[in-house]
């Protein structure tokens, strides 16, 4: 029997290559398929208040459109200072989707005055899973961190250039990606979903 | 004797009318001199996480550098989909200090996804009067409403064109400056503050 197929509900380049090769490395024996390969999916606005909601969103979406199974992942950063946001609205923050740059620029403005004691934030994601029969599962994963006022490194995407983990010396993009994924909150959420696709699909 | 003087801790135009004629519409004896009569205050980052302590932080600061007693509000608008903010960095929520367009449009632009039913916000004032000699008092009001989609009315400054009040149909833009004082947010607090202006100098 040939390895199922799941489709990854994502165009976001960066992200599918994290979402691939971090699904890969768990041992699962399936074949990934990025959501361009089919372009007639409807465009699903992220309308839910939590990163799990919007996952599960996605998921069912593109399960529902392409009767395969369908894995997606909603993630972003919560800010102490900003009451936990950019939040579900970290990939638009500065009003325009996808431009990390300016989302980033924006964040590091308003945190002009936020002093070193507060600078404390997380990224969160979560993980899901849809079937097209309906089932449904939802993980996640998270990495404590703080916000510095610079950002360093070429690795990574969105805000990773200003993220340090606690404990830790480095940015998020100036991690190798392995080493990356190994404590990052997407490569812990889809360390926890792998034995659940495993479990609906073996 | 004659009336005490009492600076106004702030250079914004807009805000200092708007203090300027809630106080003297509740009766103070006191004659008021805005900030700018002052050119050598020093510049007062406000670093704290919430309005009440940024208030303060400017009326005594004020108080401390000119000798007489300061009055200085801090406010903002707390979005619920945005789990509180722009709350403390409302003006410079952009990352532009004061650019009312700018902070304006980006908060639209975020919460462009936002459906109906979560568009609840409040604006949120601390009204704040610190004496030389270290006496200080806080007070605070607020205003409950919806975040429109587009900017309605030319009164008013900062997000009031996107802000209507429950139980209303104009936005705080749209509304009378005296009508505006009655019900808002900067208008409860200051005549929450008067009594206690009153008692302290009285």
């Amino acid at each position: 029997m040939s390895a199922p197929r799941i489709v990854l509900a994502t165009r976001n380049a960066h992200k599918l290559d994290e979402l691939h090769r971090i699904l890969l490395a768990s041992g699962l024996d399936v074949e990934l398929v990025g959501a361009a390969a089919y372009p007639d999916l409807p465009d699903i606005p992220e309308t839910e208040s939590s990163f799990a909601g919007n996952a599960l969103l996605k998921a069912r979406a593109v399960a529902a459109a392409t009767g395969l199974p369908a894995i997606a992942d909603d993630s972003g950063l919560a800010v102490d200072a900003l009451n936990g946001m950019p939040g579900v609205l970290s990939a638009r923050w500065s009003g325009r989707h996808g431009n990390d740059r300016a989302n980033l620029e924006l964040l590091l403005g308003q945190m002009d005055d936020v002093p070193e004691r507060r600078r404390g934030a997380a990224f969160h994601c979560a993980a899901a899973i849809a079937l097209p029969d309906g089932t449904e599962r939802v993980v996640e994963g998270s990495v404590e961190g703080v916000i510095i006022r610079e950002p360093r490194g070429s690795g990574g995407f969105g805000y990773d250039p200003v993220f340090v983990p606690l404990g830790g010396a480095r940015t998020l993009a100036e991690i190798p990606a392995a080493e990356k994924d190994a404590i990052s909150h997407r490569g812990r959420a889809l360390e926890a979903l792998a034995p659940v696709v495993a479990d609906l699909l073996g």
